[in-house]
């Protein structure tokens, strides 16, 4: 492949552009392997360029031109069709995935994969700092002192209006409802409440009624007409909205084929929005020329970790004599293997003692080892048994 | 945009091949406008030509040939290192998009967007029968009572081995695997267990422990070495791996930039399964050449909805005062608007009395005005809130 030099321009270089050029820097190498070229930023447009900055650039780079791009808030959304009609003209591609849903690709979800399945609604929590807000209010919090946490936890900022009045969801919408349903959508056609008016007692009505209160945006079509909006509002417990919880993001696609696909994911954060603006370049690169993806998905051979090695907690279930000491062999059959034993409830089962224990995590071949030797004592009735337990979240 | 015959050649014309050819024929307008051809399919090799067909195709589309390869089942998991030299040889891409998840596009998400993420991790529900099975546990039914459900419904074969035994989980994580980690796993590499000896007094302790059981295959890098496998586990009722319920599928993928995606989706079924396949089609037709993505995003100009026309349920709180005959001119107000109310109750909150009503699905400006007249009765405290109420899914 040949590795030329591909230049990369940033309005802006805050949190997010700073995480860009750092996922360029670090991610170099994956992306050369994918694409066959090395991406540098060569400007990034800011206000003061003296200002210190998380991941500093080297010198020229940073530009004070073209000031007023910078005060443009909600560029897409308010300005679509401008930024499509000058890429068109351009023949160049206009990607936007982190507009929305920073690392979670619903962008490219709607605009490669779902062609042919008549999206006729989005149903989004597109918004972490009021999801944030509403998930401490579910908790118990009031409304003021969950929204001071999110200030404290750098989720809201410190004049919190555009998110909390819902500005930010239907900024966001407006966004999904154009690219899924093909027909331009602009800030000003979205209805928008926002949950400053939520009071606990909405939250335990809520409860009542087996539903969580969310900031939920829907983009639905009605007899080929668009309704867009945000709002709170009360979601079935069962429903996958109701699962998203703290600052994360969701959103749900319904079309025909597809009967709806959910997809969940940090809503912000410099390094998950970062990670799919660079994720908008590599497609590109991907996509011109003979593009990446005739390449073997495979460009490396990893060895195979040996079975036993991969460490987990396991929830284990020993059927054992109703007798003294039993307890204490079988806790000894774990110590020997040095897994140590976080829950354990011993009780009746069908007239026969039964041991549950929830080990904390170990390897599973001590574990295996473990019920080996638990097994052989005269006191177990039974061959021990052993599932994982799965807890660990990435974050 | 120059119009011009893609011919598609089918392996296998079952219910996934003809709902394929059924979204081409469906569906061929939309594929146009985005890539600028048509798609038809042209052969289609099957076992028997003369069998009735779903979505029957003309005269000498059908053809025998080639039989080896339509019984070598699992094809990718087992033989992908040959299929991707062919491909990379032959400089056409390899997409696959459909031997996973049916309809959710997570081969597209780790191929195309999360290419410097390092991807550490990938948990999955993967199979829909075995997650069907579970779930009808978890409310109460025995394993071979579940079992049988599912072969009613479809979602199982008569012979319920490959999906039980945990096989075709395996398959797929090891899919997974090689996309994920860039290093080929093969069906060989994946230690697995199924389902079968799962019984109610696991379920239950599972829910003593605020878990559930479910069918995780896991694919983990530890230390640069690969660890695939796939086994009933306890699943925390909080992760987002636990609300994945009936034969639904979900992949969770953490890495380093994204902390943590989740894609949930039907992992099964033709027409699900042939959407994956059409995207596919359409995106390398999107991605060789000038691409669809120089498009605009929209193509038509559909009409605003107007505010109060959207239907919805609505949750509606009133404070009023506490003496007869209130709840008659309130239920009133609904009654000329015709909205209609599925539940209601009467409370005390803080020393007022408080009326908290759902009305079943109504236009959203219908509520607004039964809310206006409750709002002018004397006896209503101050003005009724209403909040909307999500249910709805897309099945």
């Amino acid at each position: 492949m040949a590795s030329v030099d591909v230049p990369v321009a940033l309005l802006g270089y805050g949190t997010v552009g700073a995480a860009v050029n750092r996922l360029l820097v670090e991610g170099a190498e994956e992306i050369e392997r994918a694409t066959g070229h090395r991406l540098r930023v060569t400007r990034a447009l800011v206000r003061d360029p003296d200002k210190e900055r998380d991941y500093p650039v080297a010198d020229g780079v940073l530009t004070t031109d073209f000031r007023s791009v910078l005060e443009d808030k909600q560029l897409l959304a308010r300005r679509s069709a401008d930024l499509f009609a000058a890429a068109s003209q351009g023949g160049v591609q206009l990607r936007f995935e982190a507009s929305v849903c920073a690392a979670i690709p619903v962008i490219k979800v709607l605009r490669e994969s779902l062609v042919v399945t008549n999206v006729h609604r989005v149903l989004g929590i597109v918004n972490g700092t009021t999801n944030f807000i509403l998930t401490r209010m579910e908790e118990g919090a009031e409304y003021e002192d969950a929204l001071a946490e999110a200030q404290r936890l750098g989720y809201a900022e410190a004049d919190p209006t555009d998110d909390v009045s819902g500005a930010d969801a239907a900024a966001k919408m407006a966004v999904l409802a154009t690219v899924a349903f093909g027909s331009r959508v602009e800030l000003a056609d979205v209805a928008y409440e926002g949950i400053e008016h939520i009071k606990p007692h909405h939250v335990a009505a809520a409860r009542d009624l087996q539903t969580v209160v969310r900031l939920v945006g829907s983009a639905t079509l009605v007899d080929g007409a668009v309704d867009v909006r945000v709002g709170p509002a009360f979601v079935d417990g069962h429903h996958p909205l109701a699962a998203v919880v703290g600052a994360f993001n969701a959103v749900m696609l319904q079309g025909d084929a597809i009967r709806e696909i959910t997809l969940e994911g940090p809503g912000a954060g410099g390094i998950e929005t970062a990670s799919a603006v660079v994720a908008d370049m590599v497609s590109v690169l991907g996509t011109t020329g003979t593009g990446f993806l005739q390449n073997d998905a495979c460009w490396r051979s990893l060895a195979k970790l040996p079975p036993g090695d991969l460490p987990s907690a396991f929830y284990v279930h020993l059927e054992v004599a109703d007798r003294p000491g039993v307890l204490a062999r079988v806790a000894d059959c774990f110590a020997e293997q040095d897994v140590s034993i976080a829950q354990l409830a011993q009780h009746l089962v069908n007239g026969t003692a039964a041991l549950d224990l929830v080990t904390h995590e170990a390897p599973a071949g001590r574990v295996e080892a473990a019920l080996d030797s638990a097994a052989r004592l005269a006191e177990v009735r039974s061959r021990p048994e052993a599932l994982r337990m799965i807890t660990e979240r990435g974050f």
